[in-house]
């Protein structure tokens, strides 16, 4: 059973693992590269994952058989695991609890070599809401206070399959960093009474040099106190606190905008890492007057060294007004994607 | 001029460098490997670095030149800089202010190939002591709120060069990662009315399975909600808010407790890139009651990914318990140390 522990000084809960566990004695090879290992997120393969949780599937075909487009499965090494109580208990002045939650797998095409650059603005529409169908679902589970859905991309991020995914963590706690953004825009609208992250897009659209692209209903910025070279936030323009908000026709748009972004950086950076990770409200609805939901990008271009873990204060090398121009001046139609080398169907 | 900026949602400053800049178009490219390239910090080639701020040398020797043992220099590419005035302004509704401080950097031996585990308990008790010494300096500067020292060893870990050295920020405002210890310790105080890292060192003693090792008035152990696989706390047993409350002779203590932390790392890890991190009170004197110094020790032997950037949650594969029972099991005696190949000074 995973064990979540609480760091008693600052408050930070910490899962400490044993279903992904690794002994102490493991770290001394240094790990391999996962090249030529046949992948278990391919078409036919499906014996090699837990069974799936949903999938788009073409009519008429069976569960955990190929004919799937989009595929949703438990994680085979859980962070957090489904099944028991939470049971809060102190050890001396520590505080623990079982790692009671969610992780899932989205597995957000069949193509072994396509990324949400090369799909269609309709595949990349399913996979948002597909990540819809999973937090409306995992909401109803009155022992889970946060949802969390990101993506690795690239090994550097912390990615370990190449078969393009995203994950799904479900937390029975309000994770510390979004607790913090839960408090830095409730103080600002208790003294503005207005939203922090409304107020950023209107500064934004005034002062223009931070944009990326300006969408109908949503913008792309630089933030103005850029933590990385080109990490970029994609914020809906209408104050909306859930990524659940959305009207049906929205996350089509959304998907343009977020395959835009990715294809700027792709193309800026030469495939660079990233992570990409979706700031949402708590399940709880009282966040809502003052949280504003929207997507961070980060590509990994730069180490984290002691500065950074000691001080939580980061040295970027690279203005986000310049790399804001950068990625405006990207060509999109440059950009010629991959075709699927033959659609394989369970081989 | 370097630029801080504060994230108006979170309250995080950023330092915006210039001196350390990288235009947007820079990342396309792979960084090199530093493999063969010539040592500016090895003796005889002083004159690539800025002019040193104080070495340990032999008497009768030149500053600038060889015949030291010890020499600190201001970093040639800074992250802050000394000379200027805040100037703290707005910009729309964010804040920025100039980026006043210092960034210096402690060159620890002469000898190019070793790391503090080769050195004598004394050479390291020296670099402890300059530390020190640049600390005090520092501190004298009204403009400055706190003195981050600092050691990035390894390219994983962010250093750039390989011959063995430490850093130190000084910096314009409290970082927030401090901030929060600060603000932790100070409500476990205000509820408890003691020190919580007396609390931990407490506990420690009466748990007994979390300590690498009990020196006379150190501990080193692996902290109960240990965010990383062998993340290694040094605390002193003593109350003490500040780096500087130590004795003369407490140094060589901590001499000894550094090199036995680090050399347990490295047999026990191979050799594996880390950053450690003295955290101590800033300048004022204000948080002397409920603040404990202490030194923490990250090994880099996992990536952090989309999730932890997005939750500040980490996901620790490696029990505590553990891995400090593998700390405790390693042999130091099994280490030879480097021997200098040809004491080289200035050929």
């Amino acid at each position: 059973m995973p064990e979540l522990r609480k760091d008693p000084i600052i408050g930070r809960w910490v899962i400490i693992s044993t279903e992904r566990g690794r002994r102490p004695s493991s770290f001394q090879s240094v790990p391999q590269k996962n090249a030529a290992k046949m992948c278990p997120f391919c078409p036919g393969h499906e014996n090699n994952t837990p069974p799936e949780i949903m999938a788009y599937r073409k009519q008429g075909t069976e569960p955990n058989q190929p004919g799937w487009t989009l595929r949703v499965i438990p994680n085979k090494f859980p962070a957090l695991i489904v099944e028991g109580a939470l049971n809060r208990e102190p050890k001396g002045i520590y505080d623990k609890m079982y790692g009671i939650g969610a992780h899932e797998v989205i597995i957000e095409t069949p193509e072994h070599a396509h990324d949400i650059v090369d799909m269609t603005d309709e595949q990349v529409r399913d996979i948002l809401w597909a990540y819809r169908e999973r937090m409306a679902d995992l909401e109803r589970d009155i022992r889970l206070k946060y949802i969390l859905v990101f993506k690795n991309h690239g090994a550097a991020s912390g990615a370990s399959l190449e078969h393009a995914h995203s994950q799904l963590i479900a937390t029975p706690i309000i994770p510390k960093r979004v607790a913090e953004e839960l408090e830095g825009s409730k103080r600002y609208f208790d003294f503005k009474e207005r939203c922090i992250y409304c107020d950023i897009v209107r500064q934004e659209i005034t002062d223009q040099e931070r944009i990326v692209k300006d969408f109908d209903s949503f913008i792309t910025i630089q933030p103005f106190a850029s933590r990385f070279p080109f990490e970029t936030w994609l914020i809906p323009k209408a104050h909306q606190s859930s990524y659940l908000e959305m009207s049906d026709s929205q996350y089509l748009v959304l998907a343009r905008c977020l395959k835009d972004t990715l294809l700027r950086l792709k193309l800026a950076l030469n495939d660079p890492p990233f992570n990409y990770i979706i700031h949402t409200r708590p399940v709880s609805k009282k966040y809502h007057e003052y949280y504003h939901w929207h997507i961070e990008i980060i590509p990994k271009l730069t180490k984290v060294a002691g500065f950074e873990w000691g001080s939580g204060f980061y040295i970027n090398p690279t203005k986000p007004e310049e790399a804001a121009e950068f990625l405006r001046n990207i060509n999109v139609n440059d950009y010629k994607p991959h075709k699927p080398a033959k659609v394989v169907l369970g081989d």
